[in-house]
């Protein structure tokens, strides 16, 4: 058997799309009225075409030949040069966007599973079209008119790239120390001087043009992040029509350990005095306006960790099915013909355990993403601030689940290839490379953990936790109502029970003026509420697999599948959940005790 | 501040040769009588020094110019080449055999952390002679008195060196389904005929010989494991005192992701009907015999584990106190100079889980070699005799423990690193690449399980487990003379009893016919036994802390932090053997009922 690798299975992402997230209803909204289940599925359809048949082939030469770095400019890989013309052309650069910029006002959900095909075909690929989407969106919300029209539509119509350029060499994470000076001359420009680093597409030769959106500082501002701006910073400035350059040199290439695909760069900006930047918002919010970007990028930082793992996922299940091996532990005879090592317990585990964290966190970002599209569209004020508390208190856990436990599972993808899975000549090797950048790009985990229990938990008053507890509720209803066993629900709704309090008393901390204290654990906190969330999407799942219809004998087995995912998830990760609880509650405080001198 | 990594501090690795398991009392036994603590520094310091100032220093160069395949044979790396007799002549090849064989009879506990410098400065250059010690003692103990003379002898003097050559592509680990032919000739040889795999310094120009011991089934075995048969089949073979080439030909390298210094190939044997293998041991008996290495080796993989983790939490730890970077969670004024981020709550917990995994891990590879050397030196039979049920319990723990915390500990020290981690200007990323063998080489994750569970926890009535509640329960009894407090030592206890009454509920479902059920979460348990055994180091590490006087400022902190790590330890991990111990005796069953066609 050698099935090609299908990225995601069809049946699992509709399951998931419409039974499980009912994403057809949307079109209900008078903003989606021009689509319906048809259009959702043409462009999905489309991007999986395109993965499967082009993306996924060039994935492994990609990654042996990463770009090079010849004459001051960035040279990418000639298949990622031919075939980026029709990745473009797929439009999923503006398709999300209203259709006074080009695009089609497709939801967020469709259009972030329709990516999640290119992410799992070709991150690196994927990720040049992905970063443009975000720059631009910041200038479609942010800019001026003139800037819009100049900078962003080339980006919109797929012949321009763009990137994010806010990391600095000595401020990492901590964007309070941004560098990068803005002065401003008489037409209203601002002349940029300084250096980033860490620009993923930060200079290629895939199109004329790249649109840098850079954090810096107007001379005079503030220190911290209430002095931070944010430009627009082209490769090539416009110039009466033409491009001319705009004193942007890539400083050095960064040697990635994955996503090979796509440079790193050191960018020097303004060396010769003469890098023009335009201010995008408001001066001194830079910080704010780049989080419309960043909390986007979040999610789909999430989507390229399920993404990642679902690939590993499929070549490890199809090895598992064709590679034979040894014999059942209680069989007695050595002449037997060795069995398929799917047959062994410990395999099956190890595929489940995967199986278990792609499926409950696809079903996490799809439910993020519909958050977004109600946070923006529902009719009702009211629904669209409940949905947007719950996009603000989901998006930490979707951008950092997917990453640590997207990470076991492409490790064990990796052991279920045994020795060959520790070579090159297997692509499993190179994915897991590829998923570790998520735990530290767009805010590591530990940022995350503090993101969710020290802002997002706590924002007004809690009414995220509480948005969650109609969900979950709703959810277990509905189980319940599809005959999943009270076995499974209750659990559930046991977590959630238990993380209410956990915060409540954490909340207390901090209250009473321990801000220290209350966020300690917070990557543990994050950690569990992870398990609780998945555990819902499993419960979720697990009644749409029990009530859908199955259209054929595969889909079947497919729906039973599910239900014995749910039913692994919550049997081994909730008791886990209920010690990290303790845990958290305890205040252990061996790491915040221990000295430095005393590593 | 940019102190060298000091691979294993002197400090850390002293107190748990001494203060923990008094190891210098050892010299007592008449077998050891020529050595004092004075001979075992000595030794230790020459390794030390070697790895620090030769070895580290080769690592990143070898790891990234793999040897190449040239006409046929391996070329190593030319810095390699260069030092290789420097580490020959270090002599730790032969310095723990006998003086019988050129050896100083060096108890394995002093080798095994000698030799831990060395894997620690660089995995793949002593693996060239960890793995020729195990061919070299395998011909020591089972061959013919001319055949160690002619091709052990070598190896112990340090001229040549040698592999172990068991795998067969076909068979993976199921050494059951070994097809390599073995026909005997007139004259008391074999003639072999097969193909090997993913055989370690296969090949190489470090020495003009290579002595492989394979296995291989004589003419007319019976299947199975039964017909598997011991071989000594050199590359060149002693030609009336010259060197003839015995029809050992490379058939192709494999490129593997890590220990890049180190080749591993494709072996063909025989392919001209030329190859000359001379049996060792009795007919059939070869697994038995090999497994006298496998075991040897397994220990050393464990030690390979602490020592990568051991390198990469220094760098780890030095990389978080030079970068500074934002301010503490409390901390109001943004123009206040940015912190070293050790002082971030999250890069501690990072820091101290390594630290905790590290130590606690070289504490029980140095435990299990202590009950190597009472196995075979103790005066008392019965004494031998337990130290062996305690070896034969504890070595699937040693080999897996570090490996698979040893990978999470590696991944954390990259994670500390933040983007510049992911860079391969870093070398966290290598040994995070290097740690992954770990849980696949000499039997995987899965398999050591098996061999804990279904084996060595059943062995004669559970006499491993009696010992080790007596070796328990006198540390526990040695920390409360201490003074270590009774919240750390009880829960020490307590999971020894929980683990003791679930082995009594799988062995009786074992008993009960229901092999597979027993087995179902062998990986489980063996993960819950390894928490249960690394809280027992932490918990004497923490004794030996507290008494132990400390000869500096420095030490006296560093034996501070040793509690402390035992605090962190026993409050993190014992509940979660707590769950895995509920897990295992609920024998839930998710992966054992799911169908192949339901992932």
């Amino acid at each position: 058997m050698t099935t090609p690798n299908p990225l995601f299975r069809e049946r699992d992402l509709e399951l998931v799309l419409y039974d499980v997230l009912h994403a057809d209803q949307l079109a209900e909204l008078p903003v989606f009225a021009d689509h319906d289940r048809g259009s959702f599925d043409m462009v999905i359809d489309a991007a999986r075409r395109f993965a499967r048949t082009t993306l996924w082939p060039t994935y492994k030469a990609m990654d042996e030949a990463p770009p090079r770095l010849v004459d001051g400019g960035i040279l990418v890989h000639p298949r990622l040069k031919a075939l980026f013309p029709e990745l473009a052309a797929l439009g999923l650069v503006v398709a999300a966007r209203p259709p006074e910029v080009g695009g089609q006002h497709l939801p967020r959900i469709v259009h972030t599973f329709a990516t999640a095909y290119l992410m799992a075909g070709n991150l690196s690929a994927y990720a040049y079209v992905g970063l443009a989407a975000g720059a631009a969106h910041l200038l479609e919300t942010f800019a001026t008119p003139e800037l819009r029209a100049t900078y962003m539509a080339p980006i919109y119509e797929g012949r321009w790239l763009g990137t994010m350029a806010l990391t600095e060499p000595q401020a990492g994470s901590s964007l309070a120390d941004v560098t990068t000076r803005a002065t401003p001359m008489a037409d209203g420009s601002y002349r940029i001087a300084g250096a980033k680093i860490f620009i993923s597409g930060g200079d290629h030769d895939l199109t004329e043009n790249i649109v840098h959106m850079v954090l810096a500082r107007i001379d005079g501002a503030p220190p911290g992040t209430k002095g931070v701006s944010l430009f627009c910073v082209p490769k090539r400035r416009v110039v009466d029509g033409g491009l001319v350059d705009n004193d942007v040199a890539v400083a050095g290439m960064i040697h990635k350990i994955g996503w090979r695909g796509l440079p790193s760069l050191a960018l020097a900006f303004g060396d010769h005095g003469d890098c023009h930047g335009w201010l995008v918002g408001a001066p001194h919010r830079g910080l704010a306006a780049m989080f419309q970007m960043m909390n986007e990028a979040r999610i789909m930082v999430g989507m390229n960790g399920v993404a990642t793992a679902s690939v590993a996922y499929h070549e490890a299940l199809a090895y598992a099915h064709d590679r034979t091996q040894g014999r059942p532990a209680e069989a007695k005879d050595p002449s037997a013909p060795p069995v398929p090592i799917i047959e062994h317990a410990d395999v099956r585990r190890m595929l489940l355990r995967q199986k278990a964290i792609v499926d409950g966190g696809l079903c996490l970002i799809g439910r993020t993403a519909i958050y977004a599209d109600l946070a923006e569209h529902a009719l009702d004020p009211a629904a669209r601030m409940r949905a947007q508390r719950l996009l603000d208190l989901l998006t930490p856990v979707a951008k950092s689940f997917p990453a640590e436990r997207g990470f076991e599972a492409n490790a064990l993808a990796l052991q279920v290839h045994g020795g060959y899975g520790y070579t090159s000549e297997y692509v499993v090797e190179a994915l897991m490379r590829d998923q570790k950048l998520n735990s530290l790009h767009e805010g590591t985990t530990g940022i995350q953990g503090l993101d969710l229990l020290g802002r997002k938990a706590m924002a007004d008053g809690g009414a995220g936790l509480v948005a969650l507890r109609e969900e979950i509720t709703a959810s277990a209803e509905l189980a319940r109502t599809a005959g999943i066993e009270d076995r499974l629900i209750a659990p559930v709704l046991a977590a959630l029970s238990s993380v209410e309090a956990l915060t409540a008393v954490l909340a207390g901390r901090g209250l009473a003026g321990d801000v220290a204290g209350m966020l300690l654990h917070s990557t543990d906190y994050l950690e569990l509420f992870g398990i609780l969330v998945i555990a819902w999407q499993h419960l979720a799942i697990a009644a749409a697999a029990r009530t859908a219809r199955a259209a054929t004998a595969e889909d079947a087995q497919l729906y039973a599948g599910k239900v014995i995912s749910a039913e692994y998830w919550i049997a081994t990760e909730l008791p886990r959940l209920a010690t990290l609880v303790e845990l958290c509650r305890s205040g252990e405080d061996s790491y915040r005790r221990i000295r430095p001198d005393q590593l």
